[in-house]
């Protein structure tokens, strides 16, 4: 029997719904979206819908959406097309963004040509940017570019999005979101977040992996990261996905019918789950701060996580230690560390991400299978002291 | 009824077999890669087994297959990320190299930092890369890059890509190819080619939209286009498509056990089309060179490309005018160009590309059709007069 699945802020299985969209455009409709034929024209039809399904999650119209192969490919388009479509400057993310937005300001910064100064905004014990500290700092340092993500990948801390981007539209900036961990659930409007840009991604709401989008204010200057065909108006290149494209439409559609009835479902799963670990003496990172329902990232003194990750898949739950993305490369999470968590407890973080399909007993078997493990652990522990 | 599909130098329906073993990764094994539980182990070990499978098919090492989400996109990361590892210097690509290859050359020469010169190499009339204006080019020039293709798309003429290696070699220089419309028609073994870097795509191939790469040789210096959680040995982050890839490496595998035996089906197919059509009075472009066996890019002289086409498709035929990655771009192909083919005649240009399923009667049925519509608009521009 497969483990059960707590682990959905690192990809999720593909909704019936959505995969029954997608398998026409396999081998039936399989024309490329660029030909003049009707397997072409059909290909178009079936882009066409998807963008205003995608359009319709966030409040844009369709022409704003550019899709992408993936979140990691937005986040760059938007950090270094935009960084190019400007004159150098100072470039704002948050000390918890995922790689794919560090990653590629870090090489904003590097390059021996046309540099950006990378500011990181700093964020309090709970995972939140310090709207105060943003302020001073992006008043010293006049940024052309913010990016702050609307949701964290480990803690699922909620951002004051809107809030960063005042600042940032003050000091006549652009900024971005990188809203893939808010999609589906909590309501993303772009228009709400005052941003000029935003990142969506179909994997992590149902849909499947290899479609995205970077959603664009109209007057967003960009550079393409990928020339070509034209394709996406010019912004994105090469032939589309259709049968991720239609995925990620429907997963859209379904992620705004279901959120809300979701959401209450998966916020009482992740009390139960709480409040058996805080039980068990565990620390709840980001606790004091609002969250997507989905999420909680814990840590039991003593307890590495890889290891409690292992046990949990061999007893049957898949979990994870520190964001998926990450994991290539080990180390320390830098969200804890932004966060100012002992590098040693850091150690011991573990993500459960529930979604969708998962129920209460699967959370009440969890707790009993963590007992059991926390108690081999403490006791292989205190052994070998 | 859905017309008779021969336009395979555009897109490809997938396999049977190809889309079989995708199927489990969308729903079953839908996994995260870099996770640690069972469901990653599980992701991560369907992506090396594909990698082997496209390694094998060029004869290479796994290690050199870098995975992307197509072949705009690798040929990109070629371009971008081999210029941004060496000085600025002179780039040579052919004259009829695909957008994806032509962009973002463009793009380089065209920034003002760091800007690259870009050289083309001009094709004889019958398509094929001039050899002796090659080397006085790069006498002349030093190239620091060169990129040629290896079959065209829309002649199908296959270049020298072995010899313009020498002479890139020769002068120091590094050399790609963009195999896409090479594998799976002809042998193509990098070693053979003696290139730095070659491009593969999946959905020429009979396998999926979302999956291409870029195989190197392990000494080659490339920047990511794609900064994030360091997959790909850091050359391409963003989580993998795992069914997109588990596909391609199928697809590959297929390519291989079928080509000799596809191949002489189809060019009996070819020949006999080319022979009705010329006996139309059609041209047909690269005649005089050696060309994959597919492709069949034809001109009646006084009938629009364009007209043709959609005639075509009503009356069930699906076939492409130019090619379709340009068809967003309206325009004069700039491969006939290239040929010096007379504008007004180069807009006659339509391409057949024949494919695995297609059988004689269709061929014998494309032309009695095609006898119909040329009848047609010969009358019709004859009245018109």
């Amino acid at each position: 029997m497969k483990p059960v699945y707590f682990d959905h802020n690192a990809t999720t299985r593909i909704d019936d719904a959505v995969l029954d969209a997608m398998l026409p455009y396999f081998q039936q409709e399989f024309g490329n979206a660029s030909s003049r034929h009707s397997y072409g024209i059909n290909a178009r039809r079936a882009i066409d819908k998807s963008r205003r399904q995608v359009a319709d999650a966030v409040g844009v119209q369709p022409v704003q959406v550019i899709f992408t192969s993936g979140g990691s490919e937005a986040n760059n388009l938007f950090i270094r097309g935009a960084a190019d479509s400007l004159k150098p400057g100072n470039l704002f993310i948050s000390a918890i963004e995922h790689p794919c937005v560090l990653k590629p300001a870090q090489a904003l910064a590097r390059r021996s040509c046309d540099p950006w100064v990378v500011h990181q905004l700093a964020v309090n014990p709970s995972g939140q940017i310090d709207l105060d500290a943003a302020y001073r700092a992006m008043n010293e340092y006049k940024p052309g570019l913010v990016s702050v993500m609307l949701a964290n990948n480990e803690t699922g801390v909620i951002q004051d999005v809107a809030g960063i981007a005042e600042l940032a539209r003050a000091q006549g900036a652009t900024i971005h979101t990188d809203a893939i961990q808010g999609l589906g659930k909590i309501p993303v409007d772009f228009a709400a977040l005052k941003v000029h840009a935003m990142t969506l991604s179909a994997h992590k709401i149902y849909g499947p992996k290899g479609a995205a989008a970077l959603i664009v204010d109209k007057r967003l200057l960009l550079k393409p990261l990928i020339y070509g065909g034209g394709h996406e108006n010019g912004l994105r290149s090469g032939t589309e996905n259709i049968p991720a494209i239609v995925g990620f439409g429907v997963a859209c559609e379904l992620a705004q019918v279901r959120m809300a009835g979701t959401a209450q479902h998966i916020t009482k799963l992740r009390d139960q789950l709480e409040k058996g670990l805080v039980a068990m003496g565990a620390v709840i990172f980001g606790a004091g701060a609002e969250r997507i329902s989905n999420t909680c990232y814990f840590a039991l003194p003593d307890i590495e996580g890889d290891t409690l990750v292992v046990k949990l898949d061999k007893a049957g739950f898949a979990v994870a230690a520190g964001a998926a993305c990450s994991s290539v490369n080990p180390g320390q999470s830098h969200v804890l560390s932004a966060m100012q968590v002992d590098p040693m407890f850091a150690r011991c973080a573990v993500r459960v991400s529930l979604g969708n399909s998962n129920i209460l007993e699967q959370v009440e078997d969890f707790l009993r299978v963590m007992q059991c493990i926390v108690a081999e652990l403490k006791q292989i522990s205190s052994l070998s002291i």
